[in-house]
């Protein structure tokens, strides 16, 4: 097996347990039992149990921002662009939803420089959805709203699905998706707007 | 000092030290000695602390839910009641923001039985948005929405508000409300609907 597809197991198998039982709950013996490694396999990928946490949360956040910064080049008009991040985010959440729980609930366990790290891919994920509300404020196409606070009410939403959403719930995904997609951007848009 | 008036102290002060410093990283000998008492008298009103953070997060769900509960019975319309919930959660959240981080964050610390107790009340607060949604839904104010979806979106503004919201920021809080309640309340609507 590729080098990466395992670290990839190790990390899904690592989130798993630190989304059950908590960062503090959860030992690193723990981890590698449970990814089939021995104690020094594991510290020869992860120097640390800090080091495996900040992995974790850097890879969710970084990719949730990398994909939300592809779509939103590719989209053309604001609602259609703040339609793609709500679109990432929802995709990633439905793929790695206890990565997601881990960023959440677990990144204040980090060291504080590596928290820093997260803190900074968190304001530029923070700033792009600014910039996309901003860009449709002046447009005309979204009501005059403070950006930050509409963007941390989009971010609030994505962010909260962790609390509720259940994969074998009666909506099949796409339809929660779009609901939620639905409330955010006709509750943005202005009254005239471009909005479904 | 009326009893009741110093255990409000004393919670108050727990809650700020459980909301900096974590459940884990605060012991009793902490929070005795922010709130002016001897570790005996904590455990003379706390058996242990389990107890006060159970005592903490009840205070926090019970509150929310019996001021919305009011507020909606005495709201006219759907807009109007869950305008009415938005208030009576973001009046909490501004007066006792340390016990809503608290009971977001650290309530899955709390002991099993506890844990469910807190899990009952938070359903029901979650059951009074969703009858304030349907029956908008049904009556045609609001879209035809999953009930659920909409209430989990609701709630996640309205308990995200603590990752974000400072009151020292550049918004007046009510405008910041003002705002948050305009999203929500402009994309639940139906179009033809009565938001503002």
């Amino acid at each position: 097996m590729a080098r990466e597809t395992r670290i990839e197991e190790v990390l899904a198998g690592a989130a798993r347990l630190f989304a059950r039982g908590g960062f503090d709950g959860t030992s690193m013996r723990a981890v590698a039992a449970a990814t089939d490694l021995s104690k020094p396999g594991l510290y020869y990928h992860f120097a640390d149990k800090d080091a495996l946490l900040f992995r974790l949360c850097h890879d969710a956040i970084a990719r949730v921002l990398a994909g939300a910064e592809a779509a939103v080049a590719a989209a053309d008009g604001p609602a259609a662009r703040l339609r793609a991040v709500i679109g990432v985010h929802f995709a990633y959440f439905l793929d790695h939803p206890d990565a997601l729980v881990v960023l959440n609930r677990e990144r204040r366990r980090l060291s504080p420089d590596r928290q820093a790290e997260i803190g900074r891919l968190e304001r530029r994920y923070l700033d792009l959805i600014r910039t996309v509300l901003r860009g449709g404020r002046d447009g005309g196409a979204f009501r005059r709203l403070n950006p930050t606070v509409a963007a941390f009410t989009v971010l609030s939403v994505l962010n909260g699905l962790d609390t509720w959403y259940r994969a074998d719930g009666p909506l099949p995904p796409a339809e929660v998706e779009a609901q939620i997609a639905a409330i955010l951007t006709r509750g943005l848009a202005a009254a005239t707007g471009d909005a479904p």
